[in-house]
């Protein structure tokens, strides 16, 4: 079976395993005081060009933005999102059950509109009854977002600018983070990233780590940090897990060398759709495809080739997502080439 | 200046305080346990013709939402609502900081449709990722509407056969219920409302109490419902407050007679607005009456009449709400009449 | 049947009666916009010669220590109180709910000891653990204490310095504060006690109103706090009703005489006791007065005198609570003096 | 350096690494639904002879015990524990921040006296004042405790009968689990001990995983558990590095054999200890051992030998804890006790 459900199938890169082979019978402090996290938080600053940011490695996307966001709001705040956005759609309630609010906001192929965003933040301020209403306090961005896609210099600099007229926060989340940097289609430089957000994550789950994502405060993280993390369950008592395999992904530019390999796999895949005839649902620059098939092709490919639904198109075909990965090979693009059934032109 | 800028301005009917002074003097029990409250809850259990009702006693609208909710839902559920509903919109919050997400859907003059809302539902429970979505566990309404209009019985059944299907509790803010309920446009009566109902709330503040709001659970309350609004600060010591104005309001059908009082009064009110030829931005069978003024208009009744914004309409005009109450008099109509400048026609 | 059950078991000082008919049809702003609120709060700045404090008229104790504590504290910060404070016992876990711990430490009397409190806070903030501790940020006293007792002026000033010196915010819980500052036992005036503290509330629900507390930031209040208070279910829409209260009660000082006979009537009943053999837990100098009360006594007082038990003392008898209030009256402690038996002496 | 800081300071198990290497691009379903989580989750059920028993991996001890907590009470429900219980001092406020009050009671080498906690139950369900108290909806248990003790099985009967009686939960917190039941003071088996639990956890970090904690529910889990697990953000996406643990521990008993190894060094450790004249500071039957160290020692062996301090004894001495764990070897143990100074006795 051909799999292209998601970006977390597989395990890791094997020079994560060495290093854990190699380091196992080392002695390291806990919670995350260990050699490893020290010099994957330096690699981290050093690749952000932020000597003064402080970097917390977290279990999972979900755990991360809940306990990032715990700390940059306040009671009365809440975050502004995508309507597809993750936190407002896929983390079962994890910003609401830590009492904040998602205030959500068109998606445009996963996108906010800046436009959209200052015209309904223009709104909020001038209604008379906003001290009724949740205060819009951070502006929540993914980077791919959960379509693929990506925002521009551009775009990120004029939420950039909302954030700051309007004194909100600004945070990425960049569960793939790696897949949208190396894209041909990003214009922006992971420095260049860093200084426009308050916090940011550096994924590792999907960019072929066994599990964590490195969440970056640029400026510095808000005190206390560290008992926040404890209080939400998220401090790893052999922190050295996650500090390990960011610092193996990050030495010698693996971790871009991973997502560029996703993203050659996820070229090729488009062009073996494009060969056939597919229909694309949107333009996706990163490893997240997504297609429009209809029922009987779904049912054709079913027992060879793995896939997700994304979401009902019509009466006859869905949204469906191909995922590439770091552990993608040409081979496998190869076989779904051979599998794919030619679709006939309407 | 004559104000119809909402149904909260006044004090309370002198019924009440009347009732305050007679009683001033005898001791009481706290916390709800004195005899206005045994008897206002012995009215509301006869009313609603539901013997086995719980009746808890609370001081607004906002403060019952968040209680009820916290006691009907499980953590890993949210509340459906009207993108409009009261919860949604004005309560700054407050079910999301107990927790839960309010899950949106489009509104129809402030009402959901229950095909609308029968689609989203077959579609969230056909969801393969729903487990990592907040799952619906109870549907709230307003009874009237934020916009003043109102369900009726037959929808009102479709919603409720919705909540039996997928397990969800139904629940009703009723902050205008009386003026709901005395509506010629309404099919209900309140005990076929409160037998529908899981929990709803009979509103005071706005139907000429000083404050108060009485929440029924019609089939029984949730255990430990007294710690969970002591937990949340909404015992009052004097809870005697909260029974004698049900106790007065209640006697001889008071409380109807004053949301009749609003309804005649927004009657006369509509006709006025007709006869000069204003535009209404929708039909409200209620007190609370939506019109669509351009500024102009609002610049030449500034300082003598005054009613609240609403929202923007488009660039000359804005959504105006003209409010009565149990307190609006016929010389007060009259005297709007009189102020009113005709509108031309376009 | 004679009560000293509580101070909250009639409704309120007549003056509030009459203000709350003379002004009950004039139209005012809600949510604490109206004119009486404006006044009260004028009065409040000027006996508190805290011209900058910022106050918000709540309706109960407990409501007011949760939200006030919500917006005071981090999400990693809990509150020190002594084990006895009202909200470590008999606030249904309000702070908790809220998300904080309460830290508590011994009572004596009801009272913490500063130098215990010191010893604490040294031994937490030199525990190499503390990261994975809650942070204490807050110091919550009572004043008067549950028991009836009074922090000196020493006493606070120590209190106040040891927040300083940890960063912590010191808030006073003032249910029944009147009492307090009348007591001659009470070496801190209003102004005194305003500049020591970061947020304080006047209670009035026990001091002679219907309901409502007024919560001072003498230095000024957290941002966006009415949103807070919205979300908390704490703003009432006729918000009138408790600024109207304070204004009734702090013109002429009529607050402070209504604290004064409460203390007189409790003066004359421990004389009362004293005459008659009774034993006391602990002396008071507010108007809770606490006795060791044997059951055999307390059957003979059935029927005839109501009081609260506290708790269980020995085999025999339990700690009980007589308390005076605005409203007893000497006939009421004469009547009390010739029900009590004699107590034998041992 | 000698390191007896701690049970997690080393990697894992080498049976683990070999699996990883293994399995690792064997694609997998995420979120735990793997065949690794099905048959560690096959094995635990064997194991606990429950085959009814639910279970859930989750990342750590802090993160097990917020998230069954929060599923497992109520609202208006706090839980029950030894005052040096973990939940109670050193995870943050975990608990807290979930809503609930951690009720304490003393503890006696790390252990509720199971009479004083029948005594705690009965004064609370006879508190007139109960319904304004957080009610104890579970019993929060560790096994072994903080302090390395054990429950016998008499203990933890009479506390399960004590949960029956008033309509409690029982939770026991295994992190070290293996370490107590292989313990020769034990006298409990797995099968009994799930018998009486509504929840426990096998712990997996400081057992020899990498990370990793097994949260059973011998009578099945609470509905929708896995969205909880989400929206708390401890669902990981590789929940694979979880399963494959467990299974790889719990195939041969190779859990209990490193359990083993723990107890067998604490057992040389302490006979080492007697041998120099050291003062134990209680009787531990497990792999944390306390002693009782004056400063001169402890500084005396910095720099050689590394171990925690726990808390201040006295003005020349301090408690420390000394860990043995899977990792520690016979060698270890002999270079401690070729670097330990005699101790003079008094």
């Amino acid at each position: 079976m051909l799999s292209f459900v998601n970006d977390y199938s597989e395990g890791c890169h094997p020079r994560i395993l060495a290093r854990l082979a190699e380091t196992n019978l080392q002695p390291q402090p806990g919670y995350g005081e260990d050699d490893f996290c020290l010099r994957a938080k330096d690699r981290i600053r050093a690749l952000c060009e932020s000597p003064a940011a402080e970097v917390c490695f977290l279990s999972g996307g979900t755990q991360t933005n809940r306990i990032a966001l715990s700390a940059l709001l306040r009671p009365w705040e809440g975050v502004l999102a995508a309507e597809t956005g993750h936190i407002a759609v896929h983390e079962a309630g994890a910003i609401e059950a830590g009492g904040h609010k998602v205030l959500t906001l068109p998606a445009h192929g996963g996108k906010l509109d800046p436009a959209e965003a200052a015209r309904a933040l223009e709104t909020f301020h001038a209604d008379a009854n906003r001290a009724h209403m949740v205060q819009p306090g951070l502006l929540y961005l993914s980077f791919p977002t959960e379509l693929g896609t990506l925002y521009t210099k551009a775009e990120l600099r004029a939420l950039r600018a909302l954030c700051d007229r309007y004194h909100m926060k600004l945070y990425l989340d960049g569960a793939r983070l790696g897949c949208g940097l190396v894209s041909p289609d990003c214009d922006l430089t992971l420095p260049e990233l860093a200084a426009l957000c308050d916090a940011f994550y550096l994924g590792g789950t999907k960019q072929g780590a066994l599990l964590g994502e490195a969440l970056v405060f640029p400026k510095g993280a808000p005190g206390h940090f560290v008992t926040l993390v404890k209080q939400h369950g998220g401090l790893l008592a052999k922190g050295r897990l996650l500090g390990l395999q960011f610092d193996a992904l990050l030495e010698d530019g693996l971790y871009f060398d991973l997502a560029r390999n996703a993203l050659e796999r996820a070229g090729e895949l488009r062009a073996v759709f494009r060969e056939k005839g597919y229909r694309f649902y949107l333009e996706s620059p990163t490893n997240q495809q997504f297609l429009i098939l209809d029922r009987e092709t779904q049912a054709k490919l079913a027992g060879n080739v793995a896939f997700s639904f994304w979401e009902r198109y019509d009466a006859t075909s869905d949204v469906v997502r191909f995922c590439t990965s770091w552990a993608t090979t040409p081979e496998q693009i190869a076989a779904l080439r051979a599998l794919l059934p030619e679709q006939g032109r309407a």
